[in-house]
């Protein structure tokens, strides 16, 4: 990929190829166990490696690193499964890793960080942009961004190419959106393959910054005091990528949001339907297509994906209990 | 299959061709997303279509049936899974199903077989084995065993040849025990293709009947009034039929049990490491490797049947607050 430009397939199949040793090839598992058909499925990468899809992203960048630039340390932000990822990707080097995670981070998530050997630093969510930049000016260490980087597009358009080969009558896909990453590659893989599956972002409506920007062709940022009100915790980003804005305008069909009642609701069908337990980012893409946000192909088949699962016990118990 | 002889091969490979446009090659998830390796596997029978395994054995059995006994109509008795099936069955060759239930079946189950299609008929736990008879007698209806015949231990055993498929170096696998139409089924293929693999059946503790038989080499009862207490409704058989025990005996390696508290720990540590949804019956054989009532191979996977996910919300409430 030369600079500016969009990841394109290579990038994508050399990334598969990269990380394919230690991320798993998740499976597909329909929705509703009563429809033999089973047309609307779930990509479940919250069963995969560390709980969420993140991992794909995070060791690709990270096994691109040389040597020297791994000794000096890795640095990352994140509400947390982006955290996990680098941590894990880190370790597995040999590499020092300090995540950075806002204070309003679940404990569930900040202590998982913990357990695979990272630092935390807890900073107040309108630090989170800023203070990383700080850590890596003061300690030469490498900044491995969770979405605004072609080698996280490309690790994650690996989900793509497997979405391909599993469902040959794919007609859509819907993807979380916060800073992009995930739909950008999934995007990348899928538009270069079979053009016409309809690639939909979904958004909380209470963090729409990107269904906005698609709206207004520009992007726009949203102040975080808004996005940090939706339960959606791993969909909090107050502005997508400038890497991912450019996948969105060329590769994504649509963004659409969803409620927060609707994400609950989703969350709660997940596990009485398709005995799934998700957290709430992992639920919107589900959120849009039970609440009719996307309208229904005229034939194949529609997935979701099921971007992560590390919730917070109270958050499924509360979900159930509704 | 000749009349008394095991379950072979070939019945299974046949039944696999049978039911296989319409039963779900199910995925293995990992049981622990933390662990890279991921040696302890999740067969995800609660996936399957209608929620459980027994779409296997029952779809087998009636496509087997010819027009005019189908035209007689289908009877089957059930804690809920089984009629689940038979109920699908039945409907897509248009027969007439009754599905006969104990009175302690939770609500869920029930409302499940009749939104099927079928006829629910309540009877009280202890007239469970004698009523279907009657209603045969009376009707010229067929029954349908959920465990005691060569058809439904057949249909099971395409369990088996996924697993030989799918696991190269399957060590062991962990299957709850009722009747015993499941755990022949998957000896049945998994011995004749690989017979050094262990095949282990799990039962609670309080519905214990086939450990029982298997340690003292014959076949025993337990009244129901004993096996009634254990929260696995699905484990609740009184013993193992006639056909599944000549199968236990020639090719189970041993079938160990598990208590309350430890079904209960397993279904709750499916939610939070696997984010799994199963019922108590489909959480034993996790229960049994995760309290350490099966030594760990020395090398090679293991794999535990999720039987079913057919879950009460009230259980899941109670196993989540925990």
């Amino acid at each position: 990929m030369s600079r500016g430009d969009l990841v394109c397939l290579d990038d994508i199949v050399e990334a598969q190829r990269c990380i394919g040793t230690v991320v798993r090839r998740t499976p597909l598992l329909p929705f509703d166990l009563l429809d033999a058909d089973a047309r609307f499925l779930l990509k479940a990468e919250h069963t995969q490696l560390l709980g969420s899809f993140k991992i794909r992203g995070a060791l690709n960048a990270v096994r691109q690193l040389p040597p020297d630039r791994l000794a000096a340390g890795i640095v990352a932000f994140s509400s947390g499964n982006h955290g996990k990822a680098v941590a894990f990707a880190a370790k597995e080097l040999g590499a020092h890793a300090t995540v950075v995670m806002p204070t309003t981070a679940p404990a569930v998530k900040v202590d998982a960080v913990r357990a695979l050997g990272a630092q935390v630093e807890l900073v107040a969510p309108e630090r989170r942009d800023t203070y990383p930049h700080e850590l890596v000016a003061r300690t030469g260490a490498v900044l491995v961004h969770p979405f605004d980087s072609a080698a996280a597009i490309a690790g994650h358009g690996s989900i793509g190419l497997e979405l391909l080969d599993q469902v040959p009558d794919l007609a859509a896909v819907l993807v979380p959106v916060s800073g992009g990453g995930l739909i950008s590659g999934i995007a990348a893989a899928i538009k270069r393959v079979r053009p016409t599956v309809r690639v939909i972002g979904v958004e909380p409506e209470l963090a729409g910054d990107a269904a906005e920007s698609v709206r207004l062709g520009r992007r726009v940022s949203w102040p975080e005091s808004r996005t940090y009100r939706t339960i959606a915790d791993g969909l909090r980003a107050s502005r997508v990528g400038e890497l991912p804005w450019r996948h969105l305008e060329a590769l994504v069909d649509d963004v659409v949001t969803v409620t927060e009642e609707e994400i609950v609701d989703a969350a709660r069908q997940l596990v009485r339907s398709a005995r799934q337990v998700v957290e709430p980012s992992g639920a919107v893409a589900t959120a849009a297509w039970l609440h009719g946000r996307v309208a229904a192909p005229a034939d194949g088949r529609v997935v979701a994906m099921l971007s992560g699962g590390n919730v917070a016990p109270e958050f499924l118990a509360d979900v159930l209990s509704g």
